[in-house]
């Protein structure tokens, strides 16, 4: 038993919000994917990311928004938001500061090269 | 993009608790991992439970206490509780309930073949 607390973790600032990799737990080395704390400070939003990992936000605090590709979705914690690859997002939070797991993997066949037609159009369109 | 959300769930009752197995999504077949949502009422825990998958419990909301192995360990919302194959776990809820994403997948190698020492040691134990 391993127990991971973004209270407990160092954090970095990326992407205009606060990161906490889990690369830092060594316990997280046998994982199937790779995942990260955010924290979005009160009344803030993150920067603008797309990227070439499915990406499983999971709301542990907070009301987020996610506006992706240009539509907002409110995502208050208990919910959980799957990201396409390319999909283009940022998280907002309002009153109070927003806590996501974020959990990301490659995935399996051509998306995970970059030449997948749709992500050569989002690229394209940035 | 897709939203998945507790609150918007079909939930039944398993181990004790309420939970929302995410097959019920079209859109997580995709995923590398299974994943449910758990609640546990206010005032109340789950029944002892062991499995040889790995674990990861993402708390979302509520303060919960994991009872591994007979050790107690808080996991407010923001913590995340890795289990082992064959941790024997109870998950109890104070004053509010708990709601947790558990994602869980079968490891690679011996361990999930079920003949691994340790584990069979626990399953003696029990």
């Amino acid at each position: 038993m391993q127990k991971f607390s973004i209270d407990d973790s160092a954090l970095t600032s990326e992407y205009g919000i606060h990161i906490g990799r889990w690369e830092q737990y060594a316990a997280a080395a046998g994982l199937p994917f790779s995942a990260m704390w955010c924290q979005v400070p009160a009344n803030s939003r993150s920067v603008l990311d797309h990227h070439p990992e499915v990406e499983l936000a999971v709301v542990v605090g907070g009301d987020a928004v996610f506006t992706v590709n240009g539509e907002d979705t409110a995502a208050p914690a208990g919910s959980a938001i799957l990201l396409t690859p390319g999909d283009r997002h940022v998280i907002t939070a309002g009153d109070e500061p927003v806590r996501i797991l974020s959990i990301y993997w490659l995935p399996d066949g051509p998306a995970a090269t970059g030449t997948e037609p749709e992500q050569a159009a989002a690229a394209d369109a940035r």
